[in-house]
């Protein structure tokens, strides 16, 4: 979108604070909570514009993002069973309920490690994987899917986002009484050259301090540490836990404290055992 | 050192394959197994070169690295216990044999959660966490110091290295049966910009698959990784679980497989449960 009102609502990065003379604002206006009404065309037959609530945006190409459903039709018609999620059913070892036909990749259901839900996630981590325990169990071997976090990461322009295990509202709405802290530190030693502003939020039970899941922030070099957080959760550590675990430290990597060991021991200080 | 002899040997470097026609040579040449025998000064008293081996090695500046030993001398003098490794013996709250004695910091020794032996290891992430639960533990409260994995992250030019755990000889030497697998891919998706080349190496026992150690070499966006290994070896992890954790992928940030997860399944495939 080349150009947009300036009373639209809703503009994101512009809010976030700058720092050290850099804007952070990367040129994009973000219209939350504005729903596209429709297209208008140019006399060619192409796309001439979106309209959105008040604004008429125009547009040379328009990218739809509207989400993944399982293509699980197929399955559904020969009488295999299909889970809560819309994917077909499988077990561990990627069987469905029909015997000798697997399923694994986008069509298959994945069971959630932290809330042990069913979920539909089109991921191709997940599709390999599924792949390589439908293969060796078809086959005779014995593998199994251990199941996922929903860890995922993208890049925006300069920017990086990433996520694992259940955020604040997944984890209440999934039955647990979540805490959450969420910090800010540096990619690098705040002193190094290139040490850039990165956030990162924890979300850990209540009662328990069992990790649930992560979120993360920033620019080069930040979002990769989810990876951290995924192993940790995993693996059912509380947040007290993932702030003493011996991560690397040098200058160029970040600082002596990790922003993922801050952000736990924030969450850890939110703990109530008795609560 | 600006010059050495074309017949010095061991040039670190210069032995590593190349790749997309860049030179991996960063200019610095290693004289590996080579004492330095002296120095000599210039007229005025200062250093002007090191005499090592056959070579004399114009210098302007000379810098010793000659590694480092606690300063536990104190200790010894009042009659506190001194560990095997030289450094205060301490419990996991930081407390020395002397009632009402604590120590923290590089002067006292850690205990090595995959050896099990007490050691001696001089970092700010350590000291850092011991100050922290020596400071807890003397005012009343309750801390415990987990130990570590002698992770370690350096930077050297454009080079990443990165360490955790326990090296196959280490493994070899505290009485593992170590199997390891080196692997080599990239840091982002072969295709994408900027991808460089990575290598990891794990370390697992060969009966039990439990993971032992991980080293990684490469450029920008390589060694941190060394985390996950860190987490994975913290929380006992097999090889084979290693190779499933739900790592975050997109093409900016690495492979399908992250490379520390093919790293892992690599070591898995050399684990002999009943060998």
């Amino acid at each position: 979108m080349p150009t947009a009102r300036p009373d639209t609502p809703g503009v994101l990065f512009r809010r976030l604070p700058q720092r050290r003379g850099r804007r952070l604002d990367i040129g994009v206006d973000v219209h939350l909570g504005v729903p596209v009404e429709g297209f208008e065309t140019t006399n060619d037959g192409a796309v001439g514009a979106v309209v959105a609530g008040d604004a008429t945006l125009p547009a040379d190409l328009v990218v739809l993002g509207l989400g993944v459903r399982p293509a699980s039709a197929l399955a559904r018609d020969a009488g295999i069973t299909i889970g809560p999620s819309g994917g077909i059913a499988v077990d561990a070892r990627m069987r469905t309920s029909a015997p000798n036909v697997w399923a694994a990749g986008d069509c298959a259901e994945v069971r959630h490690r932290v809330s042990g839900r069913p979920m539909a996630i089109a991921l191709g981590t997940y599709a390999n994987r599924e792949g390589r325990v439908a293969g060796i169990t078809m086959t005779g071997g014995t593998a199994e899917f251990p199941g996922v976090l929903g860890t995922a990461v993208a890049k925006i322009c300069a920017y990086e986002v990433a996520r694992t295990g259940l955020r604040e509202s997944d984890a209440r709405e999934c039955g647990f009484d979540p805490v959450s802290a969420r910090i800010e530190s540096t990619t690098r030693a705040s002193y190094f050259p290139g040490a850039t502003r990165i956030t990162v939020k924890a979300v850990a039970d209540r009662r328990t301090g069992r990790m649930l899941g992560g979120q993360i922030f920033g620019r080069e070099g930040a979002a990769k540490r989810i990876d951290v957080m995924a192993t940790a959760i995993w693996n059912e550590m509380t947040a007290a836990d993932v702030a003493m675990v011996d991560l690397s430290y040098a200058p160029p990597f970040g600082p002596v404290w990790d922003p993922v060991a801050v952000a736990a021991r924030k969450a850890a200080d939110l703990v109530e055992p008795d609560g």
